[in-house]
């Protein structure tokens, strides 16, 4: 049982949190468990229509979890009816019995609605390798379901999946499609071992749009890049990341949509790619112990993969991280970082910017650099640190937290 | 100036501190410059007989320091009659100006000496991207010359050095070589931005053998993995890493050793390994913050490259280290932390230890694993994680700190 005292909500949490609209054919249930927390639910249960169509993205972890190797093994069909997520147990590194449980989960849900088998997708996140407690589990399944309902709070389902959050990570809108309007919905979770490529990240989008598996992939796979791959918190990344999107197709919008190129699919591409970067921000908004939200951009650099490696090097730089934590305009720090990174740079060609501020040239501090604007700018809850590396057209953009003491206190008590 | 609030000694170090003796051939003095630290020694002045070898090696930073980049134009030659070493300011990222201050110090010296400009070798070790104080620096290092002496405390030259250590590293030894015995005192500073490639680390060999630099630059070199290479703090990586070995000449051993395979060399080697291996784990010993110190052993792996990296990987791990700071036998983060490495594993064959207790067995926690003497290892200063992959032969052990709110205190306040 977590002896976890709960966090106080980030600094950096959403003023308002958005009122989720209800998806035609989305309904859905939540319950406290108690398998592993006390006093607040942490069993999400949704429910789709017939012909709900999926696509999904999991962790690159060699160690998947079990409900990770479950979604793999169910994604090329594309069939949904049913999403499952706990919270506070992983079940992962829990070899032939972990599997086993996570089959048991997707049985009784197959068996309660009733539904195929592999039409139920789940995700667990929580602690590693510890078995999974199925029987209060199993119990709350059955029990949800005939409570399962359409005008379900979305708030609720967002703060069922949450382990170290502080805030419920939750994202709408609505968008034409074809000669129809679509709702979108997406609620995440995420605050550590959150590191790129996909982290210990939960995020589930759901819409009433009628479209194939494929194009639901391609949309969400395209969008990537600029935002759940955009993140770092730690560095670290977890057995359980998992992006699911589930199209109910209850909306018709003309004519079959079969390929993700169809031009109707304009608008809908631009609000899912601004609901996953709204919801990747929020997760590192809530990233463990953050006080200041960082954004690393760089740009000139030989390729886009290496601008990637290069504001990774920053942003998972301890010595950068905390720098910022203590308001400290330490550019050096960043100058060290990108030392680092093993990729091609110029000492000579760098440029160096923080908050809009130009710091270097020719290898060295500017002669009028005047550090006192930047200061002001590292008091701020937003920080933006900008290298141009001089050396080609790859460019490439990361969002962090600092290392703090609260990041601390959060990782050397989390579990026993 | 710094406002730094001096940190109290890490509770890993050593109890006693060695007595190092004189090294025929090798004078110095130390002196306080007030250019950056008050109150404390900054500045150390070496001076070397002629015919004195040197060998090096200097960071894998694309941002090398001018130092660095002194000794890289220098060592070739292989000659050495001087060494300085300043702390608190460690001229990178300094441009033109910061080579003309490099130059200028090497200037001084070689004229107050006398010596060529090309036999004087340096480093330099504080902070990024501030240009040097240099007036201050000079005159110290002309004022310091009449009182080089052979007899001068080798503690104080460690000490000179250092910058957020809490304690001064040295190592010594005598061995046979040949028909003599010789001296190496070894010393070295470093605590933080230090990972594997050379860190922000300095290390310095002397020895009255009568060595070539070839020979010199081999054996640095072959010890390397199994010292400076295999530790890491925070996997930051510096500008200023520098690494140099002096050999006095003034005890002649019989014949010419013209090559490292020379047979005389063998007690030689395992002394200079021994001192190089002693003063890396000093440097963890001293890393930031240090609650722990750490050991990280793979074997199995698919190659020593692929072992290293996995090692790394969770040697680097803030999820792993801020665990291990709390004591918590969290063991599914270093599983997550073998999972992210992007090294060739297999879940099934993974077999994990820690303390040397058996925890997992094909994908999963073993049936009888009792927690209580993993937990009562993770209450001791010195933790041993064990992991063999099942795929090859690779192997590596990399040695670390843990990552504790003095880690951040230190960083988040260090400089401005």
């Amino acid at each position: 049982m977590s002896k976890m005292k709960p966090s106080p909500i980030s600094p950096l949490a959403p003023k308002k949190f958005p009122k989720l609209p209800p998806i035609a054919g989305v309904s859905f249930g939540v319950a406290a468990t108690h398998s592993y927390y006390k006093g607040r639910d942490d069993l999400l249960f949704m429910a789709f229509p017939q012909g709900t169509k999926c696509a999904g993205l999991t962790t690159r972890s060699s160690m998947p979890s079990a409900a990770v190797e479950w979604c793999r093994a169910h994604l090329p069909q594309g069939q949904a009816r049913a999403l499952l997520v706990n919270a506070g147990n992983a079940n992962a590194y829990t070899g032939k019995a972990g599997a086993k449980h996570a089959e048991s989960l997707a049985k009784t849900a197959a068996h309660v609605l009733p539904c195929p088998l592999e039409a139920v997708f789940m995700a667990s996140t929580g602690v590693i390798g510890k078995s999974l407690n199925l029987p209060p589990l199993t119990r709350a399944i059955s029990k949800l379901e005939p409570k399962l309902s359409a005008k379900a709070d979305w708030q609720k389902a967002a703060q069922a999946i949450m382990t170290t959050d502080t805030f419920p990570k939750m994202a709408t809108c609505k968008v034409k499609l074809g000669k129809a309007e679509v709702t979108l919905n997406g609620i995440a979770k995420g605050s550590g071992m959150v590191a790129p490529n996909m982290a210990t990240m939960l995020a589930f989008f759901f819409t009433d749009a009628t479209l194939p598996p494929s194009v639901l992939r391609i949309l969400l796979r395209d969008a990537m890049p600029s935002s759940f791959h955009a993140i770092t918190i730690d560095g670290d990344t977890s057995t359980s990341d998992t992006i699911l999107f589930f199209a109910t197709g209850q909306t018709h919008h003309g004519a079959p949509i079969r390929g993700a190129k169809d031009a109707r699919l304009r608008g809908f591409r631009k609000a899912l790619h601004a609901l996953m970067h709204d919801l990747a921000q929020q997760i590192v908004r809530d990233g463990e112990g953050i006080s200041k939200f960082i954004t690393v951009k760089i740009t000139g650099a030989k390729s886009n993969l290496s601008a990637r490696q290069i504001a990774l090097s920053i942003a998972n730089s301890p010595l950068v991280k905390t720098a910022i934590a203590g308001a400290d305009a330490n550019w050096g720090r960043v100058i060290m970082a990108i030392g680092k990174s093993g990729e091609p740079t110029n000492r000579e060609r760098l440029k160096l910017r923080i908050g809009g501020i130009s710091i270097v040239r020719r290898g060295a501090v500017l002669a009028n650099y005047n550090e006192r604007p930047v200061a002001r700018h590292m008091q701020g809850r937003h920080i933006l640190i900008e290298a141009d590396i001089g050396l080609g057209k790859g460019c490439a953009e990361i969002w962090t937290s600092d290392l703090t003491h609260d990041y601390i206190r959060i990782n050397a008590d989390y579990r026993s």
